[in-house]
């Protein structure tokens, strides 16, 4: 990809930051040539790449290094993107909001700097990826478990600082954080929570603070670069129960929904429960055109005659008990009894028990992997996905309105309909998976479409994203309309104030610093 | 109490806030006589209440009252110190920081807005009480538990926002908190979270936010006032079953620990388990001196002749399972099972069930109780107390250490030494309760310096407090040391960004707006 610049920042200027970056990071670490640059574009980019192009790559091995490089950001007005791992498929990958920003590239750091087996938690590096944790714990031996997302390649923290999901009872990845080490937008360091005391011993422990908490005040954000962050892990449970039912009818998710959420709220339940549709099954088997050869939408009768081929229903739900074995069989037997009520049919269980092998496949285990990235194939292509995302209360009223309602637009889009939802406590958080082929231009801007639609027609009626693409990073901001978009002027105050001169992250779901306002409102960002 | 005006405002300019204060509240409630601020002083003050003098009080009843305080406030530069009910029992109660300041009772406000009882929350004001709320979901039959504190006398959100704990499973009361609506310093109105969306309906169920999220930045904190909130309640159990056991010694609590933390970390146990010293059971059942008739420390032999004499241990510990009656049979089996490695003596059992009438004194099943505040007649006179707070690991080598240490410093100054440890999961709040005759000149002074030697002592060990009292709220942020101060400074560059004039809570936590940052530092504040 050919340079773009930063906005206000000459060729003479940006070299001479380039150099000093350098001169921090050592030959080699910094990354500029054209393929550099398309080493840090989307992949998954709805239409060309070149539409969010970063300018260069810098990657910092210390806390040290990243403070140096902000300070120099701020000497010549360059403006950072940092990534974990720049792994944040569907949402913009490494690519930054701001065309000629520099991705601050923190996989180097990838230090697990402490690993506490009894009091469960680990203190690491923004670029250790969930392979990396996982295979540090297997190497310690620690009786420990990770919470990993569908889709484990990327890092742990910056999946959690972006409010990624899992599926096991710390699947509320943001959750886990406690205590974190943040370079600040004019090259200073704090730490929040109790570690605001340099020598704490509870400042991975206790989750509050003195004062007021910031931790949260830096996940989905740009108010700093997180260099470091404690990690709440699960202890491996003594056993462990699966249980497993096929859901037959589309509209059984309201009752089914009914049946889940008052058990996770009351506990009973602690893991995350998603309950993907049957299409989630099915990418995993082949590619689109081994199910329907024709471009528009898979109709109703072929859903069903695939449904029955492949012995599937329309939903499945997996439930996953960890503990001592008779409390898990006692949880199982309230969680079959509620089931029974609706559908009569046995569900499927599993055990594990300590000591057996985990399934390698199996998020709920906390074992990273890659296999949901085979969606990835589904249309052929260079295909791609994006996710539609918004977060409804965890009953059926809302969540069959929230199915109808984004079934019926993504039906008029003539696009394959791919739901899930995941229950998170009192909330769940509905996931539409729109896949597609970079390269159809008319399918792109379908899609491009399909989601103005879907963000507006579902602020109409009062549910929020909860994450989005660099893309709709505007427009979902603009969807928080209380007061005159109050929680973006504040966002933007404080921004303002901790980054006077913008460099970090401009642009971050929504968030402008000052000096790019203007740009940014004439859509020029 | 005679009128301490704001530092920097004139008798004229005070005259004319107090005015246009009453225009917006009506007659009767602005209140600015002696007798009044005397209403809003701290009746546990360490020696005179007139260290921390409010110069009136005003007390809006709705959000827009609230923030046309906060419009007059700016205009007159008068500082704001907002209660919710004042009842801040042992940290300074109603009592402001800064000299002077007008305090905003919230009281008024004691609407409960909204109660679901299938999705578990409530939607408060800040005045709703602890009996308020819970009255009111006895009167609406919902199915529904609250989560109090020891002394329920409070105000729900007030208690929340100043990191209050209780001892069911949501007993870290800040953690409840979802969606906020806030007032800021310059007299707006933002929501946190999803409420960001003015129509959005999650905005008290999902826990994060789109962007940043805010409300933690609004607990203990003078970052704006906050007017609504969400609260989370626990779903009623089917059942519900307390273990008690009595621990013979002092130093027991070391393994005491080690085997209830990892039950609590696994998530077995839901519950805060507290575990009070036997003082904490002697203190209901008479004064100081008809147990020990001398000003002096009770000895250790006496207290070994009181524990035979009361037939207690040095410690007891309550846990408290709810749910399914299989499922809490099976966890109590594991409890029993790992204390009977230390101690050979039953686990006395006690179930409640759906349709028994709760103990109205057990604060573990949700009803608010005023019993512990009994503990204030302890010393005689006007006794009070204050309590010295700090956050430890939970392990055995943390507890053990931060006992021997606060013992052996409380033993030196003369003092009984009554300490409580509740384990809140990875970590313990450790809360050693001082009681004093507030007439009493030599033993509030021996209080004071016993104070700050412990917050001294304890800081260089590794330790901070979780809270405290108005007294010391810039000695313990003192003790947040990691560079230079630097949640501190950052504390203060946001807050000058919000707060310009200073007037929202100015000291809280330590916490100084530029305006009155010189003055404080002088000691004068």
């Amino acid at each position: 990809m050919k340079l773009t610049l930063p906005p206000n920042v000459s060729p003479a200027q940006f070299s001479a930051a380039l150099k000093a970056f350098e001169g921090v990071v050592g030959k080699g670490w910094l990354m500029a040539s054209d393929a550099d640059r398309d080493a840090y574009s989307d992949l998954y980019a709805p239409g060309s790449e070149a539409q969010w192009p970063a300018s260069a790559a810098v990657a910092p091995a210390s806390t040290e290094e990243v403070q140096a490089i902000v300070r120099i950001a701020n000497q010549y007005k360059v403006p950072l993107w940092p990534v974990s791992r720049g792994k944040n498929l569907g949402y913009g990958q490494a690519a930054p909001r701001l065309a000629g920003s520099v991705v601050v590239d923190l996989g180097r750091m990838n230090r697990v700097l402490e690993l506490d087996p009894k009091l469960g938690y680990c203190v690491i590096e923004p670029g250790v990826s969930f392979f990396d944790l996982y295979e540090h714990i297997e190497r310690e031996k620690a009786p420990l478990w990770m919470s990993v997302p569908g889709n484990g390649w990327g890092a742990v923290l910056g999946n959690a600082l972006d409010h990624g999901i899992g599926y096991t009872p710390y699947g509320l990845h943001a959750k886990n954080l406690c205590g974190l080490e943040v370079v600040m937008p004019d090259g200073d360091v704090m730490r929040t929570g109790m570690g605001g005391m340099g020598n704490n011993k509870a400042s991975h422990l206790f989750p509050l603070s003195y004062g007021p908490d910031w931790t949260h005040m830096f996940t989905q954000s740009n108010m700093g670069i997180v260099t470091k962050a404690g990690v709440w892990l699960m202890p491996e449970p003594e056993s462990s129960l699966q249980l497993t039912l096929d859901i037959p009818n589309e509209e059984d998710i309201g009752w089914v929904v009914d049946t889940v959420a008052p058990l996770k709220i009351s506990g009973l339940i602690g893991q995350n429960v998603f309950i993907p549709s049957w299409l989630g099954k099915i990418v995993l088997k082949g590619q689109r055109k081994d199910f329907w050869d024709k471009p528009s939408a898979i109709p109703d009768w072929r859903v069903k005659e695939l449904l029955k081929e492949h012995k599937l229903g329309y939903w499945q739900v997996q439930i996953r008990l960890y503990g001592d074995e008779n409390v898990n069989k006692a949880q199982a037997d309230v969680i079959k009894a509620a089931f029974k009520r609706h559908l009569d049919a046995p569900m499927h269980e599993e055990w594990w028990r300590k000591g057996d092998a985990r399934n390698i496949y199996d998020v709920t285990v906390g074992v990273p992997s890659a296999v949901p990235l085979q969606m990835g194939d589904w249309v052929g292509g260079r295909s791609a996905h994006l996710g539609f995302s918004p977060v409804v209360p965890a009953n059926s009223e809302h969540v069959m309105g929230q199915l109808k309602r984004s079934r019926k637009i993504i039906a008029d889009h003539d696009v394959d309909f791919y739901a899930s939802f995941t229950i998170g406590g009192r909330f769940a958080n509905n996931i539409n998976m729109l896949m597609y082929d970079r390269d159809n231009v008319a399918q792109v801007e379908n899609m491009k479409n399909l989601f103005n639609t879907l963000i507006g027609e579902t602020a109409k009626a009062g549910y929020a994203e909860y994450r989005t693409h660099l893309g709709w990073m505007d427009a979902v901001n603009s969807t928080f309309d209380f007061n005159n978009q109050a929680q973006r002027r504040y966002n933007e105050k404080v921004k303002d104030a901790l980054d006077p001169n913008g460099i970090i992250a401009p642009g971050k779901q929504g968030v402008w610093p000052s000096v790019y306002r203007a740009h940014a409102k004439e859509g020029q960002a």
